[in-house]
């Protein structure tokens, strides 16, 4: 059908439907005209057709550009890296270099002349100059295509490589350049990008700063414009080293705890009933019943430890239903836990903790400088100031208090810190112990989770009428002044554990579905242990001085943002 | 008011109430009798009480047994492990060995005599008899408590390691044993256990095989019963096995690929648009809009390669709202994801996940072979054939569809197999190639994914009323006949990925919400690539031959089961 609508000849306009008497003279020498008016056009255009044929078929490099298909057959030809070319020969002195052949990213092209054409390719933060100059047998057609391609296609590349007069100062390898022998494109990217990836290199703005520009004059765009168009964002070499950055704090974590004998888990993050209370947990249609989302892996890894696992930990998404729209909160998050059961003291753990994050710390200064140096050529902060091993301050929730009062704040002595207070404190941690990293401990038993241990003296001191006073053995970590993480020894008795659920000054049911099974697991025999979980996006944000929690994860979901 | 309650006197039953004259003589008289009798079981208690105070007083034990609090100071003390005392000392010779401490699990405990138990501690899977003799300095009352502590309390022993007469047999360790000096209980397990852990290491029943028992007259449990205790179903040797084995593919999978360049991942489980096709996804609540939990990180690992960041990898949960209820299935499991961008021709991603699996395999055969073969004395299956390196068989499709032919299977030669007809031809592979592990290449375009590469020759003969027509470059991974992977090379290239997402026989919406940004990123630049996602509790169920998929996961997710 679509093909017979499309046999009907066209007519010019304004004609044809509704005429009703035969044309006049003049009409009749206008369509003359017309007609030879025509007729000259179409000429031309033939003319024009088969003086480009003949051109293509004089084009002495008419196989060796141009668009690839997108299904290839294999060549067997090896294809280079631009990191072990520059490896291999940027210190060599040679005249005509080996011919190479690489895939990679057109960072930018120009055409200087009818004749030449400069080309800069990138894989990932390698960048070289490449250099297309017509010749007997390089025509100026593949010049100009060459030229012409747009920024950020990916290509595939065949050259010689050659020493440069003098060093190329914009590409990240500077004593080599390719002169082009062909030249295809793989994907052929549009000429205009809602973001250019140059742009994406630069940071944030301040608040108020909006529409303000960098010194190099480039503009400094808006999160939400990055956001908004991610996949562009993250090519920038600034995301990649983040995202390094974030992988890497998952190896030390994971390498630090194997060392140590403990094993990766998986528990579910599809619950039949919220666990930590109802007030922040996303509910799932699930069949015909609801379903939760975890906000932790707190009651599986306490459960696995009840299964006689002694030592375990997981990577995996943790979600929170909480309506905080600022720079510090996502709804969806990653979550390094670890729980183990301990000899004595809870304090085994924590000095492990401790030890942990300093290996964490150490190992991102080391592995990951160059990363973290090229984050802080865009995000400028202080350097993270490290305790001497073994030394990393940690001070009772009433010498935190005792120090912030005596800073002139005032709180009560079993208040929760206000975020102001936190970071306060942990300037006064640093002025005192020169450490950006610092361990509260013994928060108030009032204002942590039911299944938080409370210390021996808050067990002696125990009062029916005051439940949850005293101390626990409970405790966060602090990055410049924000937490990091939260953990505590947790009650391996089940009677006990009954006790606090329903004395908690939020009590909740341990007969309830969610909680059954978990208090039952400690009825079944347990060893004393603690643990913690670490927000993954936090330490990368604190630890790179990130303005936003969001710059941390690739996909950031909040309130208000589920795309993309 | 219940203390109140109390005080009201007891009164002797069917008296008091309704009476209403005066005693008589023959009342008065058993009144006096009874009063008698109380004052003498008065006395009798006051005595044995006294006798009890004077025994306890005596007991030169009374230190050094009982329950210790929850919260304890650190003592200094060593606290060793089974595992290293064997190592150290279960060669040597000597009479009276070292004094240690260490914390451990009553697997077993009796009282032989009263002035003798016998214990079997165990530290996970090492377990050491231990002996409990009264004499000068250790009590009787030690030794029935040590004796009645029920099976599964977490306790901390002191003790003398000694050479026994001869060598135990039923503990892992055999040439040594602890002469115990003091015993303290940290947990109490109940006396009464829903599922002893013995039982729990033993097989599930096959169908129809509900209540028998086992060869060694333990009962055979089901399956549920199991997950409905799962806890004490986890403290099984045999589960300890299967999740050692679990982590260790993970570990495996991402060594292989952070060898090659790899970088791990954490992409959204929380979608705004279900992003797949919407039949099988999950919606959450997500403050006053939806929103959709991920079937997969496919878009998003796409991506991140048109991102530039040319190699990724991610372990993390993946969703499915399938009603199905096999035990194959699960709603919730573990995926194993990587994407990669390829030089020429998306066979070398297909080498290269082969190399991956056989890596997996092989580091199962020789790291986890101890565990292998602990779980397969559980559950027999014949040994997993693997080809040789380099030699994995890798069938197109149509040759699939002609030995299942060949063998008598009525198929037509775009039809999707199905399951029996995957185990069907995995028999067939394995018997004309020896290998359990196998690859079928070039699936149908149909029943393929949108984001699916048609193959070069569907490319070329493309006809429009026919749009799925032909092969595609996609491959299925299969172990025993069951597929264990999905993957394929994927349209890098945006405007033919908008025609197959309009032209798949389920079509989906280019400018959607959930896909608009997808395809744009494909605007932007993209090299070819191709990638996998494999299900982990599956490789796990197929390489030990498991009967269900819940066995290998630790809180197993199905259309009837969210809890524990």
């Amino acid at each position: 059908m679509a093909d017979q609508t499309q046999e009907i000849p066209e007519r010019p306009k304004g004609e044809g439907e509704g005429e009703k008497k035969g044309p006049s003279k003049n009409e009749l020498k206008k369509l003359a005209k017309e007609k030879e008016k025509a007729e000259k056009a179409a000429k031309r255009a033939a003319e024009e057709e088969a003086r480009k044929k003949e051109q293509e078929a004089n084009d002495v490099s008419k196989d060796d550009y141009g668009q690839l298909p997108l299904v290839r057959k294999p060549s067997g030809v090896k294809h280079e890296k631009l990191v072990d070319l520059a490896k291999k020969y940027e210190n060599e002195t040679f005249e005509n270099g080996p011919e190479v052949v690489f895939r990679a990213t057109v960072e930018n092209a120009r055409n200087q002349s009818a004749k030449l054409s400069f080309l800069v390719f990138s894989q990932q933060s390698n960048t070289i100059q490449a250099v297309v100059a017509a010749s007997d047998t390089l025509s100026r057609q593949m010049v100009k295509f060459a030229g012409s391609i747009p920024t950020e296609s990916e290509v595939v590349v065949h050259g010689v490589l050659n020493k440069p007069r003098e060093p190329v100062k914009s590409t990240t390898i500077q004593n080599l350049e390719i002169h082009v022998t062909k030249l295809y494109t793989l994907c052929r990217a549009e000429s205009q990008l809602p973001l250019q990836v140059a742009d994406a290199e630069g940071r944030i703005p301040a608040e108020g700063e909006e529409n303000a520009v960098r010194d190099d004059g480039k503009p400094i765009v808006a999160l939400n414009t990055r956001l908004n168009n991610r996949t562009i964002d993250l090519k920038a070499n600034l995301n990649h080293a983040i995202f390094s950055i974030k992988f890497g704090v998952q190896q030390l974590f994971t390498e630090f705890l194997l060392e140590r004998g403990f094993i990766g888990i998986n528990t579910p993050r599809l619950l039949g009933a919220p666990s930590e209370g109802g007030s922040s947990v996303f509910e799932v249609k699930y069949f015909d019943q609801k379903a939760y989302l975890a906000q932790s892996p707190q009651l599986y890894k306490q459960m696995m430890i009840a299964a006689r696992f002694e030592r375990v930990m997981e990577i995996g998404p943790i979600f929170r239903a909480e309506n905080s729209n600022t720079a510090r909160h996502l709804t969806e998050f990653t979550g390094l836990d670890m729980e183990m059961a301990f000899e004595e003291d809870y304090h085994e753990v924590v000095t492990m903790l401790e030890e942990l994050m300093l290996h964490i710390f150490n190992g991102l200064r080391t592995r990951y400088k160059k990363e973290t140096d090229y984050v802080r050529t865009v995000y400028q902060v202080e350097e993270f100031k490290l305790p001497e091993a073994g030394k990393v301050p940690r001070l009772h929730f009433a010498e935190g208090i005792k120090m912030l009062r005596d800073a002139g704040e005032e709180i009560g002595d079993f208040d929760d810190l206000s975020t102001p207070q936190e970071k306060r404190l942990g300037a006064l941690v640093l002025e005192k112990y020169g450490s950006d990293f610092y361990v509260l401990d013994n928060y108030p038993l009032a204002i942590r989770p039911f299944y938080t241990m409370p210390s021996a003296e808050t067990q002696e001191k125990y009062n029916a009428s005051e439940p949850n006073a005293g101390y626990s053995n409970s405790y966060d970590f602090f990055m410049r002044g924000q937490e990091i993480m939260s953990g505590a020894q947790r009650i391996h008795d089940a009677t006990h554990l009954e006790k606090r659920m329903k004395e908690h000054v939020t009590p909740v049911d341990p007969k309830s579905d969610g909680l059954r099974d978990y208090v039952n697991a400690f009825r079944y025999g347990c060893p004393p242990h603690a643990g913690g979980g670490i927000g993954l996006e936090r330490i990368v944000m604190l630890w790179l001085g990130l303005p936003n929690v969001r710059l941390a994860s690739l996909f950031p979901r909040d309130p208000g943002r589920l795309i993309p």
